[in-house]
């Protein structure tokens, strides 16, 4: 199934050398002013060939939006829109025709349906979270209007961490160099890291970290569709993720109960609130107010430039030396990509709690 | 939305206090034998009270199927079951019906529901898990009948970890102590672990790991509804989880590619298969037919046997001392929890798969 | 799928001869008062055995509330109910073990599921419609607090009709008769042709027409959730139901536009409304306040007190010759069946259009 | 949700007025052979100004389609398409936007969204269902690859009907003339009665009959989603349907069941079938493997070219007088339409089936 979300609903279809992907964003908020310049923005903050670190291929990424905006405004109706590919090499694919690269989707896809489009990933191409990106620019203008602001940064590349938590940092500067980190010094040697990495033909893997502010409490379902679910299910469905955790996370799980619960006390304000927050703004699978953080682990971009052994699909044992243009660290564009699925996971939990009493 | 699954669905109601507990498993394959005494077992070792490491809460938890089943087989229209609620003490909760206990679910019901059931935890209490473990003890079966099988067993707690991966263990052993671990010398700290920490008021948590067997390559929908989706979001709504990875997940993340990719090779059968399985089983969202293994992070229980702070629904500042019975590490009763959710994303992804081609 | 509905979901499960049947009310709005009395009441008012005209099975059908209501109010979690079967007579349906029953649903299960429960129709009875009475008359109660109401009236039976529209009628009298038909005269000729077809051993269907009262302008999705897709599929949905219209329905196709346009005005109170109700209530799949009315045609009951010819389960030629208690005209208990489906759609759509705009 | 289907899912985007609609089908059967010049011929059969009996808007409804099909074979990713406006004439609804057309969608759209485009109609022209036509080809090829067939025709306009039902009739001839009635006499009747009510500014309505041969028996669901429910949920979403019924429909209702009911016979071939199909081919909500037939309702189209009553969205009364081209008649443009929501509804259908058994 090519949707995403219950309320707000986003389809998107395309390969990465078709004509065009796209998609249809369905049940955006009617009267929600867009603002054209900052969605396509979002989307060039995604694209390939930004900076040294990122591949060369130059895909402009141009939105066309077809529908559901009138005079800059959402009319409720769905939004069909399209990024037309271009500066596509598919001769660059012509050796993957019937050769299945390793820890690609090449196989797997041919398992499934029996046949693959075999230039540039095809459907599995990471090209297809260009939609994504689009989708979650208009959640979260929709977002903006109620307060709410999902943010992400690169953490973690390789061994090199970012040594505070996020609330030690200014979010403001992730966007202000190539590796999307918000502590200047951990992005240069990120960012070094990478260039030695791509230098030897590898590739390195890392963490994006997200943050959700301004959310009222109460937002998630509480049984299956747990607000902590939602992003879960959002974060492993973006190429390449492998872990997600929020809160303390796996590092929590090794604690006793006594260091980590969250007690309650009272703000100024007369509100609510908890002490600590440990437990990442979510309680039972519904927010609780404070704020949502989380962390997703991306592996090492599979593509190798050296030989690789791997199997035609003839089952005859064959190498591999991949060309073309390739990202030896995805995390950089990964960064935009986490923002925009959970900016949609957080705007359909807010349209689908106002179903909650009459 | 009390449902799971797209296919193969299970819908649950009830709280901890009220006459019962239980569901609707719709979907479930027609024709398929059903062994009642195997699934009550799987319900036998979810429920409470079982051994000195787990709460002392008597829950009989014996399920009545309603429908859906004849002379022992599946008729393909809805199982409905319920589960009596017995050995309820609501006066244990008294103290609650005023307090929001610390890192639970009360104060995010009452935000979001204007109201709550504050006996045992109403609906967010884990005993609303049983009918989970009903739902995916008939799916287990239906798989069999494929020679798939999922397991899952206790892999760490608190500070202690099963030293070799899932390769090196025999599964077998998994329910042969009260831990739910395979390796006897590790159960064996674990338990002692637990039983200190409960001696202490307090509580510890720990990780799960799964393995899913047998299972063909083409399982999964390769973009929003990845596999790695499904069990990511069917983990993470089970209580207390806040962590999920596969394959080589947060570890695998921080090293280079050459190291990380699984290379094609073909097996002495002819078929296409991995060298490694670094990448625990899926490629682009899809089955390669390799196992799937993951880890879930469970946090420790947050009702502590001692004084905590806390405030009251009118948001005065209180303490807040549990009594009754609780447990002082919840992995033992999550393991057949985390074998029957995976077991239903398992089985559906079959059902849907099957709707590839006409 | 055994679940009907987006938010306010209801999901049934139970077979004719079973232990019980039963359902889950899933998305009922949270804080609503809930009179039980009244809901037991719309339970009986379907119930066979209640008049000479229906059959004298006499199923009590007495509801039993497992989970979602605290102290007479709806929690927002979900309403586990079972429906006790009793007064079974397995003994009666023998002879269908074996024998596909002319117009119903026993050969068209075992093609589909390759097995059927012979018993009293299994799945296909009708007595599966008790759990959707139940569910709406939750949604009823819901409704009314807005001040939007349902009601529907057996209008022709044969060729029996009441002889004026919805508006010369006082619906207040539909449930003073047995035939459940608010004009006393026709009920009257009605109650007798059924009484002569029943002693024929004969049956005979007839219509329902349906009336939803109060409802404001902007319900229902413009495209595929039409505000009549939703009716006619729930109406559908209903055993032996072969027809739907709604407003001049199948007759006002036949007129020209120029007769059927409902021209706008302003009312007293400077709302616009329409100057006729042509439409029945609804332009373009939304609702625009006047009132929604549609007709629901019931085929007559397939089950004749007299020889048929038919086949085996082994397609050797037989005969069948019912016993048993059977309706001789489903119309009066048809009523408060049409009744509960309409307020299910009608509250779902409530609902949803919550979350048009942010 | 401007999401059709289950498995087999059309999704649609665009006004009349804005640079293109279009949709995404998603769940198309990997592996299925397309030809394209049907798929456009489809298309032509629906777009306006094809004769003189309808509207001389002449939309060209090219289709271009960018992903899901690889050298004329689909892929199983899901088909995006877009179909360009062309030849819109903006102006001509100048007036219409402050003006609510009667029993057209301007005041529903407006009560819901806050807000609408005027503009021909914005979303609720009929325009959107060229989309449909486009989801329905691909369906329809899918299902002849099964031997399965979905017609349908003209059998009504205004008093003008055809003489016998659908086994007495040619369907080969339907699209031989304007109508789209294969009766030849009728439709000759027909075209002058649509051609008489045009020169009088007025409209008229109709009936289209469908009919599906082909079908094996155990297609739809049993409770809610009976094939029946979805065959109307289809063809209620449809602009203008007011009324829809299959089998004896509304008019078997007045009939006893002793004349009602399909007794079972074996065919030459040894197969059961029922020696009568007054039921239209389902039981239960089921296919019983006969020939599926339904009616399906249109009401006279809303606009007409004289002066109208209507207010405006402050309202003040006015008079409206709509210009441009409009249809006398939808039916004849209807019939393509029919044709593919039930050709959707079907293959889904088939695809869902698929899952009834592992």
């Amino acid at each position: 199934m090519n949707t995403f979300g219950q309320i707000f609903r986003l389809t998107t279809f395309g390969e990465s050398h078709g004509p065009a992907l796209g998609g249809v964003i369905d049940g955006m908020p009617a009267g929600t002013a867009i603002d054209m310049d900052r969605i396509q923005k979002r989307l060039d903050l995604r694209r390939p060939g930004q900076s040294a670190l990122v591949t060369q291929r130059n895909e402009t990424d141009r939105v066309e939006i077809l529908s559901g905006v009138l005079d800059g405004v959402t009319t409720g109706t769905p939004i069909g829109f399209i990024i037309p590919n271009t500066n596509q090499h598919s001769s660059d694919y012509e050796e993957m025709r019937h050769k299945f690269r390793p820890s690609h989707a090449d196989f797997t896809y041919t398992s499934k349906y029996g046949l693959r489009d075999h230039r540039g990933g095809g459907r599995a191409s990471a090209r297809e979270t260009a939609a994504r990106v689009l989708g979650g620019a208009f959640a979260a203008q929709a977002l903006e209007t109620r307060g709410i602001s999902v943010q992400a940064y690169t953490s973690r590349v390789g061994d090199i961490e970012v040594p505070v938590p996020y609330t030690g940092l200014d979010l403001g500067l992730t966007y202000t160099n190539d590796v999307r980190c918000p502590d200047p010094a951990t992005a240069e040697m990120m960012a070094g890291l990478i260039r030695q990495v791509k230098s030897e033909g590898d590739t390195v893997g890392g963490i994006v970290t997200g943050v959700i502010t301004g959310l009222p409490a109460g937002l998630g379902e509480p049984i299956f569709d747990k607000l902590q679910s939602r992003l879960a299910a959002a974060m492993f469905s973006i190429p390449a993720v492998k872990g997600f955790d929020y809160g303390l996370g796996f590092s929590g799980c090794c604690r006793r109960g006594s260091e980590m619960i969250d007690e309650f006390t009272v703000d100024s304000a007369g509100a609510v609130v908890t002490a600590t927050n440990n437990s990442g703004g979510i309680q039972g699978g519904i927010s609780n107010g404070s704020d949502i953080y989380f962390r997703v682990a991306f592996k090492p971009v599979a593509t190798l430039l050296r030989d690789v052994r791997t199997v035609t699909d003839r089952g005859e044992p064959t190498t591999l030396h991949a060309r073309g243009r390739h990202d030896a660290c995805v995390l950089p564009r990964a960064v935009p990509v986490v923002e925009a699925m959970a900016a949609m996971v957080i705007l359909d939990a807010l349209l689908i709690d106002k179903t909650t009493r009459l």
